[in-house]
């Protein structure tokens, strides 16, 4: 364990969020010496990683996919950030990571169990590696072409449209060939995605009955959704499916917010009606896949295949506004907050 | 159209079922000629198999897997039957065919739209084609196999485990080397799949607490479940599901019975945190495989691996209280009508 002097400012729980009260659970506390383990990696962070799947480490469930961040605990997320002191021969001071980390000024990490990654950034802007080439896009990539096996021709489906990973699930679906339709929350989202983002279709589900609006723009069926939310959209797109679909599960905002269970779909029968498959999948399960995902998606971004917008927060204090736009619609593409 | 006087006894839709009050809504009429239509066989029913899955055409649901049969119409559902007149060269009076075909002394069948198979009886006992060697063993060995990819070590488990598909279910997972629990209604039939049929172990959930009992009984986690009712016995194996499990599903019987919809899981979102597999299959789907399984599971029979108890009502007229069997756990093994 080294002693290292230093000024960090660091996000911890202070109680587990209701809902979506964060800027009364979050606080922010400023430490004047950090401990290094013996094994591990100093680094300042670049970029914090704002990820609507990690309010499930903020919840007493024993049955989430992580386990919950202790109430006084530093609160974790992915981060892009720069080595400054190694005890480990595989990081050298200056280079660039991205890795499970804490949401803070500086990241303690460790190699063994935070999965750190180098990152080149000599030839791609540093922050797609929280985007494009980090665990949203291994996530649209496997949704759409692994769990969801898309084909051409497939008439195709993916709720928050305009978040990170909606985003990036249509552009690979219409690569690959299909007829991609995105669900979203306001008309600039619906919009954007069919004006920038070559999406064939889009319903605002705030103000469109989902169920119907489905059934004129799919009126053959739908073979692939991507769900990223659960709930009553989930439920229209079942109505909906084609005979032998896939609901590819990598999201259930719905679910999240919630200490309550939230019910299954109540047409969940529909699974046996029409031969369903129905499948959940998670990035951290392929985060070791990195190498042969990121050349497939870096090769899309330089033929303008698919792109990615950031809406960045410049400043670690505001972090809680950042974070909160994942679960009240505010986001389009990735949220990221800059240090 | 041929017309051939006889007298036929046949059951009729009166008016929809609402529960399970078959025996209100089934009506017993006579007919004393048969227009055979072109192309058609006129068949006299040996067997009728009663299958719960047939509750489904006894719906106004617009999305069953199969068209609801119509207010004053002969019911329908799997026969094995003698043809006595033919209209098609591929089937000759004498031959013994299964087909779906009527619930009555006569059945008429279409070869075009009514899955029409010759059998050979002449090592084997007729029956056993709408047992092992029918839908349901073949339902068994796809859910087993296929849907649910059983490898030998998983820990498997099948409700309505005394039913005939149950039974056959928990058979073929035995031969891939599983451990396997059955979910069963009563003490009796717990009893039988453990000392007859070779189960692992047995928990009736109308006396114990299932999540509980599949917690003591299975705590490394459940990788297969078959299900074949859905409900809060389908919650209890979610709760207990180990990570990247299958939940293969080609039956729902809660949801069977009434008209409006039952609601999904509770943990729906354990699909997401477990990264299972939920999936439906349906054995229409694989009728044209017959060839394939029923050679598989001849020799299973031959070498005394499966086997399958029937409980047989000799009597048309009892036929409502042999289908009610289903529906109220009355049944062990394979329930038919004898005529």
């Amino acid at each position: 364990m080294t002693k290292i002097e230093m000024n960090n400012k660091y996000w911890v729980m202070r109680s587990m969020p209701e809902g979506s009260n964060f800027s009364e659970c979050f606080e922010l506390k400023t430490e004047n010496y950090i401990e290094l383990p013996k094994g591990s990696i100093l680094t300042k962070n670049i970029y914090l990683s704002m990820d609507a799947g990690t309010r499930m480490i903020m919840t007493d469930r024993e049955d989430s996919y992580l386990p919950p961040t202790p109430i006084g605990e530093k609160i974790t997320g992915t981060v892009l950030s720069e080595v400054v002191e190694s005890e480990n021969p595989n990081y050298l001071p200056g280079q660039k990571i991205r890795s499970w980390g804490q949401w803070a000024d500086y990241s303690i990490i460790d190699p063994d169990t935070m999965f750190p990654s180098l990152v080149d950034d000599s030839e791609i802007d540093l922050v797609n590696y929280v985007g494009i080439l980090g665990a949203n896009g291994w996530t649209a990539y496997v949704g759409v072409t692994e769990t969801g096996r898309a084909k051409k021709g497939d008439t195709f489906v993916v709720s928050a449209a305009a978040g990170c990973t909606g985003l990036l699930v249509g552009q690979i679906a219409k690569i690959i060939g299909c007829k991609v339709i995105g669900i979203a929350g306001t008309d600039e989202k619906c919009n954007l995605i069919c004006n920038d983002f070559g999406f064939d279709g889009a319903i605002n589900y705030k103000k469109e009955e989902v169920s119907n609006r489905l059934k004129d723009l799919c009126p053959e069926g739908i073979n692939v959704y991507c769900d990223h939310v659960g709930g009553p959209i989930a439920e229209a797109v079942y109505e909906n499916m084609a005979l032998f679909g896939t609901i590819a599960i990598s999201g259930l905002l719905d679910y999240y917010s919630s200490s309550k269970r939230s019910p299954g779909p109540k047409n969940y029968d529909l699974i046996l009606m029409k031969r369903l498959r129905v499948e959940g999948f998670f990035s951290p399960d392929f985060y070791h896949r990195e190498k042969e995902f990121n050349p497939i998606l870096k090769n899309w971004v330089n033929e303008n295949k698919i792109k990615l917008p950031f809406q960045i927060t410049k400043s670690l204090e505001k972090l809680p506004e950042a974070y909160l736009k994942l679960f009240e619609g505010g986001n389009i593409g990735k949220v990221v907050v800059e240090l």
